[in-house]
């Protein structure tokens, strides 16, 4: 059973479109349908949204390992993720049985969804948006369990994040708050078939997932300065394959450095702004059937 | 003539076409044809570009008003502007011919020259400038007197900036890089024309000019919150006429709210990130002919 849920927007202060959904049903109400689940609606960082900005001094995101929750990081978001995990957790015996934590990107990814482990309840779930939402991608980052994450949305038994792109920081766009309130959706009418024991589990067959590889840098010269930028046919190309061969960097003297992996891979969070400063250029996946 | 030209990047540290293109000529030169100009190449807030913001303090391209410069800002972009007004100006009396500052914006304005004066130079620019990109933009703020401004292009005996979008704040991207990179070159061959006194005026047609009106705010309930987003029919649609009726606003109740100007307007800087803690929407402008 999935009795409480935590609907969460602001992780990050400068993602509007999870901070507006809340806010809105905060205002009006969630829809009427999900009256039997117990769901609770939070912003997360609202001195980061205060300032418009990712974070104030820690990314708030990267604050949830057990590690960390244990050390108590004295930095403003290292002590509100101690408040965080209180609220919703604690981590690895929480009380909160979901966790619905709401992202946006730069990146077109278009409507994602994040699950960290391939369990029968995430399964089901990922088959279970991709049957209603057709057009949603589903993102497995399962390279650790689901404990060692750094998440917010893993202080609940259950944690998954929703990411919607393309967006700029700090702007709201219409079609990513319908994409970002549709799928937010589409994951409570799953929680009220998965406890009604209504959901027809034989009807939901095998659905395409993306499998997180690792990320890929800008090329840099010796004085760690950018030589190149994404290449024009891979920007906006998120989970496209990128074919050995195809180009992915222009350099700025004008040549193309192309991808020499030996297989395609599935680029997203293509030029993230949040991922600049650290030089990722894009993640790679694999694409599998769950 | 036009003798000594100042080409800069980065008065909004966290807009990187403008940066990038100053990097890049700085190591590689400035293209051949330009010899004959004397261009000089600067990044114009350091500390802000480092932080990967706007500004550290106060928006330096507001901080070049005569009254500004002579009270003297104790804020950091204040104390910078004093030492660019140096360099460049001083404001008024100026030893540089031209300022031509780069900017990108999240709207879609694609590649947009903004004007502060419509004389016989300016006028003659925005027609050449049209002529060879036809995709071009004209913008052209002459609501108060070109020194009156508190642009940092102000400075220069004539100042103007290229405004490219849409993209998002810290991220670079090719097609406005290099839409960025093919006005500046446009710019640079009207002065070396200009120069050479070899620009057929005659052949220069009058061209489309918008002419900046003023900024639309959000509307906002007695919290100053908003109750809406700019409508899917508006967003990206800058520069295309807005009708009397045509929709503008979706609430978050879900009712459209129209323009309700007597006649249609051309709607600009359409959800530009930097104007949300304003509540700017938009700006609308007339279009008319140079």
């Amino acid at each position: 059973m999935i009795e409480s849920i935590a609907i969460v927007g602001g992780t990050h202060g400068n993602e509007t479109s999870g901070i507006q959904l809340v806010r809105n049903w905060q205002q009006h109400g969630c829809p009427a349908r999900f009256q039997a689940l117990n769901i609770s609606l939070h912003i997360a960082n609202q001195a980061a949204l205060d300032a418009n900005v990712r974070f104030v001094e820690e990314d708030l995101n990267r604050q949830f390992t057990l590690e960390a929750l244990d050390a108590g990081s004295s930095s403003k978001e290292g002590r509100l993720a101690q408040a965080l995990n209180k609220a919703f957790g604690p981590k690895g015996n929480a009380k909160t049985d979901l966790v619905v934590d709401i992202h946006n990107t730069t990146s077109a990814m278009g409507a994602t969804l994040i699950i960290l482990e391939a369990d029968e309840f995430h399964t089901q779930l990922a088959r279970y948006v991709k049957q209603h939402m057709p057009e949603a991608n589903i993102l497995l980052e399962d390279e650790k369990p689901y404990l060692e994450h750094g998440y917010l949305c893993t202080t609940g038994k259950r944690g998954v994040m929703i990411e919607v792109g393309g967006q700029p920081q700090g702007v709201l766009r219409e079609d990513v708050y319908l994409l970002t309130q549709t799928m937010a959706e589409v994951i409570l009418d799953f929680c009220l078939a998965y406890n009604q024991d209504s959901l027809e589990t034989d009807a939901l067959s095998p659905c395409e997932v993306f499998r997180l590889g690792e990320n890929i840098s800008f090329p840099l010269d010796e004085n760690g300065q950018r030589t190149a930028m994404i290449h024009h046919a891979l920007q906006d190309a998120d989970f496209k394959p990128l074919m050995p061969g195809m180009p992915m960097f222009r350099t700025f003297d004008g040549h193309d450095i192309v991808w020499q992996g030996e297989t395609e891979t599935y680029p997203h969070f293509i030029n993230e702004a949040a991922y600049f400063k650290l030089d990722v250029a894009f993640a790679t996946a694999t694409r599998i059937a769950l």
